[in-house]
This record gives structure tokens, C-alpha cells and sequence, in this order.
């Protein structure tokens, strides 16, 4: 890894956390908080065994993480959520002055019914040359008031270390370089960018950690439980959050490997509101049932050790998410993908986070490993051009993170890093009939099941 | 040019129109109708003489338009406002009723602060193997009620031959091919499409006629003036409204032949309520002064002979319009651009409109005579394609016409014909200082003066 600087900063993670709050969300409901009790965590540093996850791929398993929040008396939600609330409380009167003035609305620049983007701080960004030990402030540390917030920074770290090296060691050529950068209000992140690989022409995997605020409308629109978010908050008072997120992106040279994606993504406002989101989706350019039951078989045996309903759930919502309205099509031959997870002891979905993002190796690398030098042909490499041509339209124009972060500031270089280096856009282009590009068209109008 | 069936069908113009009704305008007032007075136009085949261009490039003068609107009594601009409303007065309780049954709400598709946008039919067209003579609906002819629609159709059908008949001959190898279409409320459109030409990569012109209606909010929302437009409506009703244009992109292989896009436009609702809009602009991958004195000196002239603020106006109005946000720059070197213009006699804005778009060949042709034979390298072919991936940006993201085309059921092939074939997207690229490449970029970041 080498260390380059940064020139200006932001996340891609957050926005895709943000927007995500914003937009869509499940219905389960969750209770609003009830009681301002205040409550001090203990410590466990008991795991669950479903999140050990060695890579085959040279991938280093995560260590495992010594802080759990574990309930004393009541439901462990319940007194999670308590626990939120308390610090909520603490902190009211002093730092959240700090972060309200931190956060500014954003230049708009969406169509004339937008609300006001939040903007989470076009210059508030410092490049360094190495990203501090932890990117949470002190007080959110495992000994402070926000436990989740230091441990699920450390997790996704962990991953994005353990991720890039088995990567790396797959490409054999190139290395991934790091961008870092923190913020005067907290936060931070590191972009990890490899270029012309032998396997990948990019692949990028980007985290970052952000404190900001929003409307309470805009918290309020987001879900059927939307209004539990703003719960405690005066009106008119603006949300103070935290978000935190690994994202990652990765384009190959070979048509015949697909592009992977993944995020993973920890949300938290100061008034006691938290939730979970992320997913693990594939694109190939050309369809492969083996490698396609390889990637969804293994995002199923992950999702099954920690709920038999989540699979079916997250696999449904992938294939919603990711089409392309325009096209009647999907980007490409989806996965998992879940938001506002909060129905459930904040552990559990934790260690489900985890698991998942400790799989990608796992789900992807074979599929390379088995595809990285097949044969292909000028016709095979355009189509894959033109695939490219639907993924960046489905992230410029969809997908809610990049939309956001281009419009409202963040770090431009790591919410794009996403897209191909090469595209392609053919005048109303049609595979022809029986071929393996209509054959893989099917499947991207039709969602299949793999597993 | 051959005829090719499309398999669906909408307009990229329309849409554009649309959308710019929604989104910005000048502050220009106009006052409202404020009497309803019959009123049929006189025919006067008078036009102004600067209207009469020819190309040097091969293309063909429009032949002078028969038909103008001249008043009888009162200012030419209030007779025309009157006309217009006598017409919707005869309208109102007959085919109305079928252009809203026509318009459908689309399926949204934006973040959760969209207003509902205005589908202008999803499923309303249908391929015909050539258009129809003209594309307005009958009652809206040179001896109708709406004597500007058929007017403005004629003139800009006159003029998509003429610049693809110029730019042909320039290419020398590719021809257009056409696809048109019908729907069935009236409308349609023509686009026409030239693809792997020896100069142009990708060329596309593209012509519609639209009827649809909005709501009222949307139309309230428009701009300062927004309120007039909507005059005469009952509370809750939608307002149909006539679009036309013609819209038009053109990526040339060389790195040393700029991209060219224009776009004319009239709209006008059933209400009484109608403006013009457009512009042509010029996007190069490196700096050659002495184009960008003539494609702007062009256009000074153009706009000098029907007013001289014109130019220093629209110029300023294209570099604002084509900045691209999150990179803190522009798309091209601008050009002219004008929306929402009814300051004055609707002839006089149809004799610019006019002359504007057939002075394209004119402003463009004599660039790419020039540069399509020049020598370039592989890095130069490379720093096209960046800037390419920036054109993308801006349509997908930014321009209106575009998200709003794609999210609410466009022709989706017309609508994006306006993207390059190819783009390329690197981690972070900058520019070596003092290079060629760095020259242009400082004027994509401060916009010059060039006449």
C-alpha cells in the first residue's frame, strides 16, 4: 500500500447512507424510544462463530472485534436504544452546536421539487497522509457514548485492509494506492484505488466515517417509521447523525469476469435512531450459471447463518434496486442488498454486516480466479463496453449515493471511482437473437433465481 | 437517407422543453391576458431578410416560411397573446379532455422530493416508416387557431434536412438514418442518426412535436413569470401545452474536431401561455482560439442582427447553463443559450430561432474541415475520451431534458443519442501542468470571452 494525499475529501459511503435515509427503506416498524435511562454499556467479547471468515483467496480473516453491546436488564434493543438516547441527552447542550454549524445545505442543483440536499461539508476536509487510528471522535470510542460507532468503523477497516491485500494478491500487477483524509468536526475516510491491474483495469474500495445533521422532514420522509427518527428533537431542529460505510466498486479487463459491488453501512443519529444497510451485487457481461449459483450460494450460506429469511428478502430487494427504470433492465445479476435493518438486537446485525463483507472474497474471487485469463474476442470486449454504458447510467442517474454526493459535496474522485474506466453507447443497439449477449439480456430483463 | 422503423418512440426535445418550463427562465414579466377578444391571424408572407442564410458547407437555405402571424390592432405581441386565448376559449370543452386523458403520470423514479413528473406517454407512440407531412395536430395548421405550432414544426423539419444533408457531405461516408413516429393524441418525431461516419463517431438529429399537460403547480414553479401561465385555468386542471424542437449532438473521432450540440424549441399552452428557447454550443478537448472565435463570432453575429444584448446574454446564459457542478467546471466552451423568451413579438424571437439553428453548419462546419484530417496521439485520443466521460456526467446528471427524459418515458434511443459512443473514466486525473490539455481545462474553469 502507498500513501498518496489527498486533495479534497468527502465520502461516498455517507451519501449512500444518507440518500438511503432519505429514499427508501423496509416497513417493519420499530418502536420510538420511551424512557431516558441513562446506561453504560459492559463489555463482552464474546462474537458469533457465523462471522469467522477466512478467505481461500489470501484474504486475512478480520480479528475479532473485543467491544459487544450486550443489555443490562430489559430486551438487548431496548436497552440499546436507552443507551442512545442517554448519550443523546449528555451530549445535547454541548457538542451538537458544533455539528449543526458543520453542515450546510447544499447548492441544490437537482430539479425544482428537490428538497434541500444536506450538504456534509464541501470544504470541511483535510487530506493526510495517514488516516488517524480511528476516525470516530473520542467520545464514540468503545468506552464512550455511541459504542457502535468505534466498532463498526473497525470492523469495515479491517475489511477494507483484508479486502484490497486479497485483491491485490489476486491482480498480481498492480497495487491498490490510498487517498486519506479526516474533517474538523470528526470523521474521515480513505479511498484505496487500484489502476491498470492485470486483472482489474479499476477497482476501488472506499471507506468513510461522517458526522452531520438533517432536516427532520428529510428523516421523517425516509420510511414508514421515518417518524420514530426525529423522535426527542424540537421542531424545526435539525438531526445530528453519524454514518459510516465501506463501499467498493471493481471493473475487470476480461469480459468475461463480471464487475462486483459491495457497501456496507452503519447509521446512527444522535437522538437514538440506528439502522443497518448494505449488500454484495455481481454484473457480468456474459452469463455463467455456475458462477452465478458460486456468488449467490455463497451470499445465501452467509445470510442463512444468521436468518433463513433473510436471503429470499435481500436477493427480492437487490433485484428491485438495481434496475434501470429507462432500459426495463437490471444493471446486472444482482445479490443481496438490505437498508433501515433495525428490527432486531443491533448485534445481530452487526455480526450479519460483518459476515457479508467478510464474504466478498469469497463470493467473487473464484469467479475471477476461473475467468481472469479465458480467451475473448474485439465483439466480447465492445459488449462489455456497452454493459459498462448501462452501469454508468445506473449510477448517475439512480443510484442514490452518487447522485447525492455529486450534487452536495463529497469527495468527487471517491464517489466516481465507481464508474468504468471505459464505456460505450451504441445508437439503439440490439444483441441479436440466440446469441450469448441476448442470452444474458434475458436474464437482465427477467429476474432469475440462482440458488 | 433511409427509413428505418423505430420500436419506440418519444422525444428528447420535448422533454427538454418540458423540463426547462419546470426548472429555470428568465425574469423577464410578461403580462398576463386580460381580454378574451375571438381573434383569427392574417396571413402575411413578409419575413425578415436576416432570417435567409446559406450555408457555405452544402447545406440548404430553409425556404421562406408562408405564414406569419401579423396583428390586427394592438401590439403584435398582444394580439398573438389574444389569439392564443380565443383559441383555448374555442377548445376548452372539446379535444382538451383528450390531450389529459393522453397524459399519464409517470412512475416518479426521483428522490422523494420529486413532484410527480408528466409522462408524456410511456406507450402513446407508435413507428411509421416515414412521418406525415406534419406532425401538429390538423386544427393547429397555418389557418388554425395555433398558427405558430405548424410554423415552427415546418421550419425546424426544414432545417434538420438541411444541417444533415451539410454534415454528410462533411463526413463524406456515413449517411443518417431515420426513425419516425406517430402518437396518437398528435405528435411524433424524426430522429436521424449517423453512425462509424469517417469524421463523426456518432451524429444524431433529432425533431418532435409533443402535447401533453402539467400541472399547473409545475407550470406556477417555472420561473418569476410562472404565474401567467397557468391564467384561465380552474384550480386543480392540468394544462396542455404544444412542445416542439429540434435537439442535436454530434461526436466527431478526431480529438482536435470539437462536439457540437444544439437545441431549438417552441412551447406554447392551450392557455395562451407560449416561449422559445435554445442554444448552440461547442465542446472541444483542446483549445484552439481561433475556432472558438468563430464558432462565437458566429453566433455574435447572428444575434446582433436581431438584438444586440442577444449575445452577451445568451453567451453568459450557456456558461452558466453548461457547468457541471461536482467538477467545478464546464462542459465545453459554451456558446449561446436562451430559455423562456416572450419579452417581445413572437415573430421576431421565430426570425431568431430561425436564423440561429441554420447558422449551425455554418458556425461548426468550417471547424471540422479543418481539424478532421489533424494528426493526434493516443494520449490526445485519451484526453478525448476523459472529457467525453464529462459530457456524460453533465447529460446523465445535470441536463434536464435528459433525467427528465429518462425517468419519465422518453424515447429512450432519442434521448440518448446525445451520449459519445465512447468515454473513459481514470481515478483522479490531472492534467500535466502546462500542458496542452491543462490550457483548455483553465478555461473550462474560467469562462473566456472569445469576441
Amino acid at each position: 500500500m502507498t500513501a498518496t494525499t489527498a486533495k479534497s475529501a468527502s465520502t461516498t459511503t455517507l451519501l449512500f447512507v444518507l440518500s438511503a435515509a432519505l429514499s427508501y427503506g423496509s416497513a417493519r416498524g420499530f418502536s420510538s424510544v420511551s424512557s431516558a435511562v441513562l446506561f453504560r454499556n459492559n463489555h463482552n467479547p464474546t462474537r458469533s462463530s457465523s462471522s469467522t471468515t477466512t478467505t481461500s483467496l489470501g484474504g486475512t480473516a478480520s480479528p475479532p472485534t473485543t467491544t459487544t453491546v450486550v443489555a443490562v436488564g430489559g430486551g438487548k434493543n431496548e436497552a440499546f436504544q436507552r443507551s442512545l438516547l442517554a448519550a443523546r441527552i449528555a451530549n445535547s447542550s454541548g457538542k451538537k452546536k458544533a455539528v449543526d454549524d458543520a453542515v450546510v445545505v447544499g447548492r441544490g442543483g437537482g430539479g425544482a421539487g428537490d428538497p434541500n440536499p444536506v450538504n456534509i461539508g464541501w470544504d470541511t476536509h483535510r487530506p493526510v497522509d495517514k488516516a488517524p487510528e480511528s476516525l470516530v471522535r473520542p467520545g464514540d470510542g468503545p468506552d464512550g457514548n455511541y459504542p457502535m460507532r468505534a466498532r463498526f468503523e473497525r470492523m469495515i477497516r479491517e475489511a477494507q485492509i483484508s479486502i484490497t491485500d486479497a485483491i491485490e494478491k489476486i491482480d498480481g500487477k498492480a497495487k491498490f494506492v490510498e487517498d486519506s483524509w479526516v474533517r474538523a468536526n470528526g470523521g474521515g475516510g480513505m479511498s484505496r484505488v487500484l489502476r491498470d491491474g492485470a486483472v482489474w483495469e479499476k477497482a476501488g474500495v472506499n471507506l468513510s466515517v461522517v458526522y452531520g445533521s438533517m432536516p427532520q422532514e428529510a428523516l421523517q420522509a425516509a420510511t414508514e417509521r421515518g417518524v420514530d427518527r426525529a423522535k426527542g428533537m424540537a421542531p424545526g431542529e435539525r438531526v445530528p447523525f453519524f454514518a459510516c460505510g465501506l463501499s467498493c466498486v471493481m471493473h475487470p479487463r476480461n469480459p468475461h469476469c463480471p464487475t462486483m459491488h459491495f457497501n456496507y453501512r452503519y447509521f446512527e443519529t444522535d437522538g437514538g435512531v440506528w439502522w443497518f444497510g448494505g449488500g454484495t451485487d455481481i454484473t457480468p457481461s456474459y452469463l455463467n450459471v455456475d458462477d452465478m449459483r458460486h456468488f449467490h450460494g455463497t451470499y445465501k450460506d452467509v445470510c442463512d447463518r444468521h436468518d433463513p429469511d433473510y436471503y429470499p428478502r435481500f436477493k427480492a430487494w437487490a433485484d428491485r434496486y438495481f434496475v434501470i427504470p429507462h432500459r426495463n433492465e437490471t444493471r446486472g445479476l444482482g445479490g443481496i442488498f438490505f437498508d433501515d435493518m433495525n428490527d432486531r438486537d443491533p448485534e445481530e446485525l452487526f455480526e450479519f454486516a460483518k459476515d457479508a463483507v467478510n464474504s466478498v472474497v469469497d463470493a467473487y474471487g473464484p469467479i475471477i480466479l476461473a475467468h481472469k485469463d479465458d480467451p475473448y474476442t474485439s465483439r466480447e470486449k465492445e459488449w462489455q463496453q456497452i454493459r459498462r454504458g448501462r452501469y454508468v447510467e445506473f449510477n448517475l442517474v439512480y443510484d442514490r449515493g452518487t447522485v447525492f454526493g455529486l450534487k452536495t459535496g463529497g469527495r468527487i474522485e471517491s464517489i466516481l471511482m465507481s464508474l468504468p474506466e471505459t464505456a460505450r453507447w451504441e445508437y439503439d443497439h440490439r444483441p441479436e437473437p440466440g446469441s450469448p449477449e441476448a442470452e444474458i439480456m434475458d436474464a437482465f430483463k427477467h429476474a432469475r433465481e440462482w440458488v
